[in-house]
C-alpha cells in the first residue's frame, strides 16, 4: 500500500521567523528514503481553530499527517489537545508515562507541576511513543483512511523518536525502495568536487547531487528500484565510479564524520595525539572529543590563547614569537612539536591564526590560519586563507586542520607499508 | 488596511529534504516587523495542478500570497507560468528585461537560450521587480482582494529584492507596529521559568511565550500597537514585571549570549580567567572564545582528558584521583584552583564528568558532571545530573558551567560592593 504524507509543523515561533523549520527537512529526507511521497509541508501557529483547518486540508490531500511541535508543558502547547478533539478522542492518563515523569522529577528534587502532568495524558486508543531525550511523548492515531503521527518539536527529541520508532512502523507502507548513500569529501570545495564528477551529475538513476557544507562537501547518490538488492547495486556501482575519480578526497560515507575518520586512522596506526590551539580556541579538541573512545589516543589539549600561555607551557620560544609573530608558520610548527614532546605523544597538532573581526593587517589579514603538524619527528605546516565571519573561520579552520591531519596519516601509513 | 499573508514556497527539492526553507523564516521576520500577520507557510512541489490547489487554499485564508522559487531557466521551473494561468493572464515579453538579459549574456559570450528567454516574459499588467543579483525577475499581481508577490528562490536574489523593492510596496498596508524582545534565561528550565511567570502567559498584548533551548530558555515578549512608542512602552512594562520575578535568572536580551554576558562581567570586575576541562573537551573554551575581545581576560585553557594530563599539569593530586576518582567534587575543585594558580588568574573554572555513552556506573551515571570554580581564593562546586546523548550532555554542561560562573561573578560583585 502506498502512502502520501504531509508534514504539519505547529508553532507560532515558526510564523514569526524565530526558528527555521529544519524538522520538515529531516522528515522529508527520511520519508523519501522510505519511498513515501510528500506533496506538501504546512506550518500553522499554536491556534486550535487554525490547527483544525490545517488538519482538514491535509487529510484531503494526504493519508498520513506528521505533526511536529506544540507538545511541551506550557499553556500555549496545544497540539495534543487540539488533535485529540479533531479525532473526537478523550485524553487519558498513561500510567507508564506518569511514573517515568515522576521518577525523572524525583531524581531532580522537583515536584510535579500541572504543566508537567499534562504531558502524561494521551488520546484514548492511541500508540504512545516514548521519548528518550525529553519528557513529551509522541503519539500515533490510526483511523481507516487517516493516520497521524504527533512528534515533539525539538530536533534532539524528534529525530531519535523517528529513527527508533517511526521508521519501523512505516516499513509496511513501503512500496518501492529508495536508497541513498552520501560520500563525504573534505579538503576540496563543492565546485571543484562538482567539476571532477560533472559527467555523473546528469545521471537519472541513480542520481548524484553535491551539497556544500562548512569545510566539507557531500555527494549524495540516490537510487530507486522495486527491490532493495538492485537499488544497492546501482549505488555501489556509482560509488565505485566516483571514488575512482575522487580518491582520498573521500573521507567517509553517510553519517561518518571527519573526526571519526581521524580517530580510526589514529587507532589503526596506533598513534597518540595532543593538541595546541590558538585561534580555534578549543573547537578542534571539542570536535575530536565528539568521538566516543578518543580518550585512548588523545592525551591533552592546550588552548594557548595568550603569548604568555604559549611561552609558559614551553610551546613557543619568545624568540620565535618576536621574530615571526604568533600567527606564523614557525609558531605553528613549534607549537605542534612542543605539545607532542610535552605529552610524549606521536602526534602534535596546532592552530594559530586571525579569526577576526579585529586583529587583521595587510600582511596578515583576518582569515589567515596556520595548521602545524608533528608526526614522529617530522613536521608539516599548512596555510589557510579563509573568508567569512569569526564563527565560520574557526569552524572551517577546524575542518581543514582535521583534513590535513587525515591526509598526512594516510600518507604516513602508505610510506610505512612501503618501507 | 490590514493584511494577512501566506508564504508559499515552490520547489520539489524542499519536499525531498534537499534544502531547508530558510526563505520562509526570512520573510516571516520581515513581515512581523511590518505588522503583517502570517498564519501559514506552505511548501508545494514544481507541479502545476498542486500549485494551483495550494493557491486556492492560500487565498481562502490570506489576502496576500508571497511565493518563492520556481523562476529559473529550466523546464521544471513553472511558478510564473502556473500563477499566470491561475490569474488568467497571458505572458508577454518585457523589453527591458529582454535587453538586460541579452547584455548580461553578451558580456559572457553566451547566446540566448530558450530557457533564458523565458525569463523575460511576465504576466500581462503586472509589476516587474528587477533582480540585481540574478536573472529571474520578481513579479507582483494585484486583483481586488487578491495580491501575489512572486519571488526567486535563491536567498541571495530573494532577500535584496524584498528589502529594496517589496518593503516599500508593503508600507501602505502597515497598520500597526509589532515589536518583540526576548529575555534570555539560564540555570532554570523552561517549565520552571513558565511556572514562575505563569500569571503573564495568558496576557494578550503584549504576549509572553517561553521557548526551550539546550541549556537555556527564552521568554519572548511581543506587543502590537498603532504607534511604535506605545508598543515599546508595553514591552518595557512587561519586561520590568518579568525581571522582578526572574531576577538573576535573566542573563541578557535578544541576541545576547551567555558567553557575552560572562565576558562583560569579567571585564566589569577586572578579572582574568583560565580553564581546565575534562568531559566538555574544549567546548567551554570554544564557547567563551566566540566572544571577540576575550583574549584580554582568558589566559589559557587545558583539556586534561587523561589522568596523566591532569597530574602532569599539576591540576590534580594523584591522591585525590585515587581517593575520589576523576569524576568527583574534589577533583573539580582542585582542577579549578590549580589552573588559576598556574596561570596567575583571578578565576579558574573546571569540568569533569561522564559524557557517555560508555563509562557510566551506578554511583556515577552517564550525565553526572561537576563544575569547579575558584574565584580569588574561594572555591565553589556544582553537581549536574544531565540526560540525553553525549553531544547534549556536553552542550548543556557547558551552558550550566557558564551560568554557574555568571551567578558567582554577580554574587561576588555585590559582596564587594557591600564590604
Amino acid at each position: 500500500m502506498s502512502l502520501v504524507a504531509e508534514i504539519l509543523a505547529i508553532g507560532t515561533e515558526l510564523l514569526l521567523g524565530d526558528i527555521v523549520n529544519t524538522n520538515a527537512r529531516f522528515l522529508s529526507r527520511r520519508l523519501a528514503e522510505l519511498g513515501i511521497e510528500v506533496y506538501n509541508h504546512t506550518v500553522v501557529g499554536d491556534n486550535p481553530k487554525r490547527i483544525k483547518e490545517a488538519l482538514d486540508i491535509a487529510f484531503k490531500r494526504a493519508d498520513l499527517v506528521i505533526t511536529t511541535g506544540g507538545l511541551g508543558p506550557t499553556k500555549d502547547d496545544l497540539s495534543k489537545e487540539t488533535i485529540s478533539e479533531f479525532f473526537n478522542r478523550d485524553l487519558v492518563l498513561d500510567n507508564r508515562l506518569y511514573n517515568e515523569l515522576k521518577d525523572y522529577l524525583d531524581k531532580r528534587n522537583r515536584s510535579m507541576s500541572e504543566g508537567m502532568k499534562k504531558q502524561a495524558y494521551v488520546p484514548k486508543d492511541s500508540l504512545v511513543l516514548y521519548n528518550k531525550t525529553g519528557t513529551a511523548p509522541g503519539i500515533i492515531i490510526e483511523e481507516e483512511s487517516r493516520k497521524i503521527i504527533i512528534l515533539p518539536g525539538p530536533p534532539v527529541e524528534m529525530e531519535p523518536m523517528f529513527l527508533d520508532q517511526i521508521e519501523a512502523y512505516l516499513e509496511k507502507y513501503k512500496e518501492k525502495t529508495i536508497l541513498s548513500k552520501t560520500l563525504n569529501i573534505s579538503g576540496i570545495g563543492e565546485s571543484m568536487a562538482s567539476d571532477m564528477v560533472s559527467n555523473f551529475l546528469d545521471s537519472k538513476n541513480p542520481t548524484v547531487a553535491p551539497y556544500a557544507k562548512e569545510g566539507k562537501t557531500e555527494l549524495r547518490i540516490s537510487a530507486a528500484s522495486s527491490n532493495e538488492k538492485n537499488a544497492k547495486e546501482l549505488i555501489d556501482d556509482m560509488e565505485n565510479k566516483l571514488r575512482e575519480i575522487l580518491k582520498d578526497h573521500v573521507y567517509g560515507v553517510n553519517e561518518e564524520t571527519l573526526e571519526e575518520c581521524v580517530y580510526k586512522l589514529l587507532k589503526e596506526n596506533n598513534k597518540t595525539i595532543s593538541i595546541a590551539e590558538s585561534c580555534t580556541g578549543g573547537l578542534l579538541s571539542a570536535n575530536l572529543i565528539n568521538v566516543s573512545g578518543i580518550s585512548s589516543c588523545l592525551m591533552e589539549s592546550i588552548v594557548a590563547y595568550s603569548n604568555e600561555s604559549k611561552m609558559n607551557n614551553n610551546l613557543v620560544d619568545q624568540k620565535t614569537l618576536e621574530e615571526y609573530g604568533a600567527v606564523s608558520k614557525e609558531t605553528a610548527i613549534e607549537m605542534a612539536k612542543n605539545i607532542a614532546i610535552k605529552n610524549n605523544t606521536n602526534i602534535g597538532i596546532s592552530t594559530t591564526g586571525i579569526a577576526g573581526p579585529e586583529g587583521g593587517t595587510k600582511q596578515k589579514p583576518v582569515g589567515l590560519v596556520y595548521v602545524g603538524l608533528y608526526i614522529d619527528g617530522q613536521t608539516y605546516v599548512k596555510e589557510l586563507n579563509l573568508f567569512g565571519g569569526r564563527r565560520r573561520i574557526r569552524t572551517v579552520g577546524v575542518a581543514l586542520a582535521l583534513d590535513f591531519l587525515r591526509r598526512n596519516l594516510i600518507k604516513n601509513k602508505s610510506l610505512n607499508l612501503n618501507s
